[in-house]
């Protein structure tokens, strides 16, 4: 088949190398409104091809998008109007909501496969493209029933044949829960960066112990503004509720500190310490600290 | 030579396997409180041999204390009193301030090198310490010039062996550095997975989503508080400053966002992003978000 992304960058040109190395895709067409992204991707073979919106959509059996959730709004609306009963389009936005009920009566939704692959790096661009990408990670189908079922099921056997793992849910929900595992520890990774930034400020040598914990708490906060800002802004809502739980949770902790509570710090890390259940194993396993 | 470690966990561990590994030590003596430790410890080839303190101590070249601070406070006067002046005393604590100055007048001071090895990982116990422990981290050295010149360039000759690279600091200025640059990582991490983990008592299927950013962000939250909650304590003052600075930072977010102010957040945004330029740049490229 041939393919058009819609953006070129990380989440699209991880996809369309794995389209081709897994077999589904042979001609992968670029859209992209920076001409720099759509030379590097030609460079580095990531697409055959690059064409203007319209064209690359008539020429293509699967249409992905990926690019900044609010300019996805606009663009996925004009494909939906320009495919033919024939096409699939599917997205990899982090926030499904909006788009869900923006597409909710157009007469090509079932057309339409809203997913999540929740994978990605704090790298941006076609050169932070990578082979092998998405594995072992879950991707949310939305709205399934919104769908025809021959569209959901290639795009499950595309994602599962890719090493993940489907999971259903409503969008409202996945909102709900994406601000949870996934948003707020982009904030908060923000939020420590410039909270050590300031404090450079007056100490130059600060970073000169940045041990491997800092780093990885820090290190989304390399993560791209373009992409995030409109990501935050669509599922306020959602984050300020989260944001608003964890600065108590900080409180809390500030204030056993300041209360020389010893018994309550360990209570608070105690309960911290159960968040082991629910990660992956095999992630984190002696990485420093 | 032989060395007696102090406590027989992560760090003793790791740094005992290194010193044989670089062949600095013949014999490694343990010396712990936890039966389970020592076992586990002799059965992993970590120690040779575990003796009681006074004996440990008069039969080493070196003694290494790595368990929690304020038990240090307490052991490490013990093992001053207990030394003659052929030997050389060490530890490896996340604080240095009150350690520093409660030795500063004892007679045999010179022979104690004030050493953080800023390496560790989120598991604890003997069977947590690796092989390679150390390498391309920072250990500082504090108050250098309380400690023989021989002493000193002898523990820069182990961490260096190890991978290390050495930096000088006063004791004072590390603890306020290190509540930036690793206290309050593990902070944010713990009141990261409360909040998630509050969240779950209403909705279960929150964690199947769990992505590399989340995990990136908590796993420190998987650290011992049997060894945090003395290092917080202990750094008090500065861990709390450096607490309001965040929450400061994390209001400034919630309050753009609650205003739906695109360029301020994008402005924070592009602000964090500036950690790129002192984060190693070998860790964590390509790491799932």
């Amino acid at each position: 088949m041939t393919i058009t992304i819609v953006g070129v960058g990380l989440i699209s040109g991880s996809f369309a190398l794995a389209m081709k190395e897994k077999g589904f895709a042979k001609k992968v067409i670029g859209v992209s409104r920076t001409q720099a992204s759509i030379d590097k991707a030609l460079q580095l073979g990531i697409i055959d091809e690059a064409l203007p919106l319209a064209e690359a959509v008539a020429a293509s059996d699967l249409i992905y998008v990926a690019i900044p959730v609010d300019a996805t709004l606009s663009v996925m609306s004009e494909i939906m109007d320009l495919i033919t009963d024939k096409q699939i389009v599917t997205d990899a936005g982090s926030t499904k909501y909006r788009l869900c009920r923006m597409l909710e009566h157009h007469p090509k939704r079932k057309q339409y496969v809203a997913a999540h692959p929740m994978w990605g790096t704090e790298n941006s661009g076609p050169e932070a493209a990578v082979k092998n990408a998405f594995a072992g990670r879950a991707c949310v189908i939305c709205e399934k029933e919104n769908s025809l079922p021959s569209a959901v099921a290639f795009i499950e056997k595309v994602y599962t044949t890719f090493g993940m793992h489907i999971i259903y849910m409503d969008a409202y929900e996945h909102d709900r829960h994406v601000a949870y595992v996934s948003h707020i520890s982009h904030i908060t990774s923000f939020a420590l960066a410039n909270t050590v930034l300031e404090k450079e400020k007056e100490e130059e040598a600060i970073f000169e112990l940045a041990s491997g914990g800092f780093e990885s708490t820090v290190r989304l906060a390399k993560s791209s503004p373009a992409m995030w800002a409109p990501i935050f802004l669509e599922n306020k809502e959602n984050i300020l509720e989260v944001l608003k739980e964890h600065i108590k949770q900080l409180r809390k902790f500030s204030t056993a500190l300041e209360q020389q509570n010893q018994e309550a710090l360990v209570a608070i890390m105690q309960q911290a310490n159960t968040i082991k259940k629910v990660l992956n194993p095999q992630f984190g396993k002696q990485k420093d600290t």
